[in-house]
């Protein structure tokens, strides 16, 4: 296992430690448990907006907190579900007396413990609204999720609804924000290599030297196919397929599109992915009127990518548009 | 050869295409030469800064071109100079009147190529400085470079003559300015693997799999020392210690601070970095004023991390804080 760690049950919080370091202007971190902060919360009047999941998917969700998008995430091991005292604290530090929104990825684990954190913040007089994201058209059940993965669409409905909490949305209307980005937005994931979970000390799965699997989890988790690797061209083809039709996006859609590095894929191959994409949409009639391209929801050092589309109407774009400033996004400030 | 990509001899213009698509409201791509400029280019009465080198390192250069940074980029194919009608053709189309400043990284290739495009604006009464960048500590003359070569302080020159000119210096004073921050700044990289140049469909260069490399140049060129893989901890100190003593960087200095990812390194990783170069700092009552975590200058999907030090005075850090809007750096817009 080659990398840039000292002791493997440390690679988390002397992580975390660095984001303090670097970032004390925009975010609080907060240890056993572990959680990050803005570190203006709580603000006060304000819907919290609250996401986290295992760590190994930097910049998501630690990377995301700050002004215009998440109050708090909450990290938990590599690739392992945070525990709810972690979302509890974190819903407690960033409650602002208007409720507090928790965004969970469709995982098993990441549902059950945002449950009981969500009910034991209730319980103490705190308005929680929780979403699951579930986008990932791939597989219908997976290694630790049942019905769909939640994957690329959690980063733009956390910009988004962080959007909307700082107009002072309530938070119904922030929890349904979130569930409307939820409903149009599909993704789709591939990888040319496996991960190393530090704690294991070997690679998630094997994949031969002229392998790709498509349809990954963001944990290596099996996706729809294992084939034979194939031009850009066409990967991206059938992975935009599989999304297009899913929803279906239309003739006429204006989109948000996210092509995600998994973590080990250079961004001179991200952007010729994303030059093969345009070329898909404009030939359907479907504008992608924003965009990111880079590494947002990765999978340690995996290599391959990821595509998110989200259909965005006037109120969706307008959000997407509004400041934000955390240390892994940022523009308008 | 994994590598989402089509053709090999694609891969620069189909991912320049895809650049183009992305951000066409702050960059315009030509080809055949291929080179990428400010979409508002050329700003009249503004020094035109221009840089460029082999593809392979995104963003850096094409990346950052944008307000505050770069007015134009010159991309080689991967890990090659640009050619002069290259450099010659961008110059030109930045050219507002006030003069142009190439800024070259030290390889033998780009300084020739870089002269000659020089030479021939001049000729056509364009006033050109150039101004040669060569801070990496690790060796003194190297595969591709007499005397040392310039990795990561590029990016951090960038941004600031990009502030200055901006602040409409004029042309001896953005190339002085871009003087000072190379004979301020120190950097040195390590790689735990090697990458894959398209063309060559091979790795650079074997290392073992419990090895690392101390040193390593961006193009995978050999660096001091090929060792045993140690701790962070450790590989972090060795680092910084080539690099403070080499200024030598002092107690009271403040500094901004780069800890850039080469391609295939994690960000949880490269956060790791920074908390122990941090934390050697602190006790060298050396100041990381200012600084970036991420991957900007790269050497395609090679796994290793570089650190850069500038050590800056309020000069250079109210250029450094001053907005800047480009696909790959952006804060203050």
């Amino acid at each position: 296992m080659k990398k840039l760690i000292n002791k493997t049950e440390d690679v988390v919080t002397e992580s975390l430690a660095g984001v303090a370091a670097a970032h004390a202007d925009l975010v609080k971190v907060f240890y056993d448990p572990n959680f990050v902060v803005r570190a203006d919360a709580p603000v006060m009047g304000k819907v919290g907006v609250v996401s986290g999941g295992g760590s190994g998917h930097e910049p998501m969700h630690g990377g995301f907190v700050g002004m215009g998008m998440l109050d708090a995430a909450c990290p938990g091991d590599v690739f392992t579900s945070p525990t709810p005292d972690q979302m509890e604290a974190a819903t407690k530090a960033v409650d602002g007396g208007a409720g507090v929104l928790h965004i969970v990825k469709n995982y098993t684990g990441d549902i059950m413990n945002f449950e009981m954190a969500a009910e034991l913040c209730q319980a103490e007089g705190i308005d929680v609204a929780s979403v699951v994201i579930d986008d990932d058209v791939a597989v219908q059940d997976s290694l630790y999720t049942a019905g769909r993965r939640g994957v690329g669409t959690t980063v733009l409905a956390e910009k988004i609804c962080g959007a909307g909490a700082e107009k002072r949305y309530d938070l119904q209307k922030v929890a349904d924000l979130c569930r409307k980005v939820n409903a149009n937005g599909r993704s789709m994931g591939m990888a040319l290599t496996s991960c190393t979970v530090p704690a294991a000390g070997k690679p998630t799965f094997d994949i031969g030297d002229d392998e790709m699997e498509i349809g990954i989890g963001i944990h290596g988790e099996p996706g729809r196919e294992r084939m034979a690797l194939k031009p850009a061209k066409e990967i991206v083809a059938m992975m935009a397929e599989a999304i297009i039709t899913d929803l279906p996006f239309k003739n006429g859609d204006n989109v948000i599109a996210m092509v995600n590095g998994m973590g080990g894929t250079p961004l001179i191959e991200l952007y010729l992915v994303y030059n093969e994409l345009e070329q898909i949409c404009q030939g359907k009639g479907i504008t992608i009127a924003r965009r990111l391209v880079g590494n947002y929801i990765t999978s340690l050092e995996m290599a391959g990518t990821s595509i998110t589309l989200v259909k965005a109407d006037g109120e969706l774009l307008e959000l997407w548009d509004a400041p934000v400033h955390t240390p892994g996004l940022r523009w308008g400030v």
